[in-house]
């Protein structure tokens, strides 16, 4: 397979820059795509800023990767060329572990684990290289196909960002009946919110400002409250069945447990720098849980794309040429974007 | 109703003495009991002392309850004079809200919301006193039947040692092919073994020390490990489905969540003086849950006598005299007691 175009940084503080990468001849059980898309997520900014550890540079960005396929490996039999699919946060595990046999392979414990689209070692060897390139090699059990419901550009931010809101909202049974919050409307939020309303569920956003009020509503809120409006809170508490915090810091977690009824869950998918503090008696009281969460196995991906499908749900973006992630990246950081940056990768080759 | 005799508490540093407190005569749908048996309970301690906030005094504690019902109100129907029952933390509830019609009373949301054993306000305006007494009047639906294969001291520790294992340790699905980690081998601890081990879940005791070791074997652990054994610790690592804390502080919660799988729950029952902290990661990793827990609905409550009585499962208890209980609170918080101390009622009087 040739070398591709692809766009990489060079150290934490440095620029994301053109440059060319190697991407392998497709294996036996392998497919290459084309990529058509590539969404910016926080992560992708977290990680190539050395924010969450030390990473290898030159570092590609980019796990959420929707294309075309236009290879195929002589023993492929789920893919074919022209077959639209999608790439999310991990392209190989190893198959055989507990949590591999249960679908859900972005918790797989054998040794090496998960290997993660970017910033990991794949089982050639070779660092792994993100969606901001041209194209991708994958074992077709980590490819998801994208429905014909949905367009590249839009199933690119599902990779991610749906899968991370949709794995929790199912797990902890929003539905009909249930008041769900989504705390926090950005890149995350704002496919909770959808999701959450397509699954039936009373959905009512949480966000500091009521700047997006709007946006909120149209996607699908039954109401929009200021955390910051201390009357609406105090008529909140108690009353949530489930509130999924997509805040990456500073999130008080004593005070949005007070909004959660006894049994309730809050959800967090905020990775702070610093350990956060909560009162244990927040969760006794009630008998309440607090949860981590974390993108969701491909089984649940294929699922959610459907789920998407089926209910017209698409991320709202803003297509940028490749030349534009850096400024792209200082606007997610400074909250500027509504909602997701997708990267048009025909500009990556420019 | 006469007045009875009790022991009173009259001050945070103050000792229980002796004294006499009226109980109301039992209204139509009420049940008037001897009380046989008071567990001691480290609650009962924390709020004694003031510990968890201001309460009033005189104090009397003990809501872990058993005697024989001697007078019913006009309209009892579930019970009558000679039955064997059991109070467990509180003693009434709006029967109307949410959560009381789903048999969760402890968590109340009307006003005033639960009214516990001791240190509450109850429906008639008078403080509430616990089970350091002769004798108590309760609403029916409040009182739970002692099976005839459990003794009335055995039966005491369960109305809140008992159901504050049992109900997270079904919540949390303990059971065959599940590894359960009970942390902590106290009054709390040593309920949980037995009953994990009878739902049938692998059932491995961590504790500081191996000093109970033999106690928790024969309890029906499979295992007792000291939690300073770091190569015992880093073996554990991923491995617990579920693990409950029954320590009341200085758990090292990302500590505890290492040892837990991808999607397990680890569920704090001991309420810290401070806040605590937690770095969200350790949730995040592997979707794992935090869950606080507090002890049960009547309905769960009874299943739990019920449960225990099947099994032949019992507190370890050491009887003591009435007289006895300042001496026993310090031994409580020194953790010489092993492995509950139960009033004998018959002494309260003397």
């Amino acid at each position: 397979m040739p070398d591709v175009a692809a766009y990489a940084i060079d150290s934490p503080t440095g620029r994301y820059e053109r440059t060319t990468i190697t991407r392998r001849e497709p294996g036996p059980t392998e497919v290459y795509l084309d990529i058509a898309y590539a969404g910016i997520c926080h992560s992708d900014i977290h990680t190539a800023r050395g924010e969450w550890g030390k990473v290898n540079y030159p570092f590609v960005g980019g796990h959420e990767i929707a294309g075309v396929v236009s290879k195929v490996g002589s023993d492929v039999t789920k893919f074919k060329v022209g077959d639209r699919v999608g790439v999310g946060c991990f392209v190989d595990s190893c198959g055989e572990c507990e949590m591999c046999l249960a679908d859900e392979e972005q918790f797989c414990t054998s040794r090496p684990g998960t290997i993660a689209t970017y910033a990991s070692i794949g089982r050639d060897g070779e660092p792994t290289h993100g969606g901001y390139s041209q194209g991708i090699t994958v074992e077709e059990d980590y490819l998801m196909r994208v429905p014909d419901e949905t367009s590249l550009e839009h199933a690119a931010p599902l990779m991610c960002a749906g899968i991370t809101l949709y794995s929790p909202l199912k797990r902890f049974g929003a539905g009909p009946g249930k008041r769900v919050g989504i705390l926090g409307m950005g890149g995350l939020g704002h496919m909770g919110v959808q999701i959450s309303a397509a699954l039936g569920a009373e959905t009512i956003v949480l966000s500091r400002t009521l700047a997006k009020r709007d946006d909120g509503l149209k996607l699908g809120a039954d109401d929009y409250v200021s955390t910051e409006d201390r009357d609406a809170m105090k008529k909140l508490r108690g009353t949530f069945d489930l509130i999924i915090s997509t805040i990456s810091d500073g999130v008080d977690l004593d005070a949005t447990l007070r909004l959660i009824k006894p049994h309730g869950t809050l959800v967090n998918l905020g990775l702070p720098e610093h350990p956060s503090t909560i009162n244990l008696g927040s969760l006794i009281g009630g008998g309440k849980v607090l949860a981590g969460s974390q993108i969701g196995g491909i089984k649940e991906t294929q699922e959610m794309l459907e789920f998407c499908a089926e209910h017209g749900i698409n991320p709202v973006i803003e297509i940028i040429d490749a030349d534009e992630i850096n400024e792209a990246y200082d606007n997610v950081v400074a909250s500027k974007v509504r909602y997701r940056y997708v990267i048009d990768a025909a500009t990556i080759g420019d």
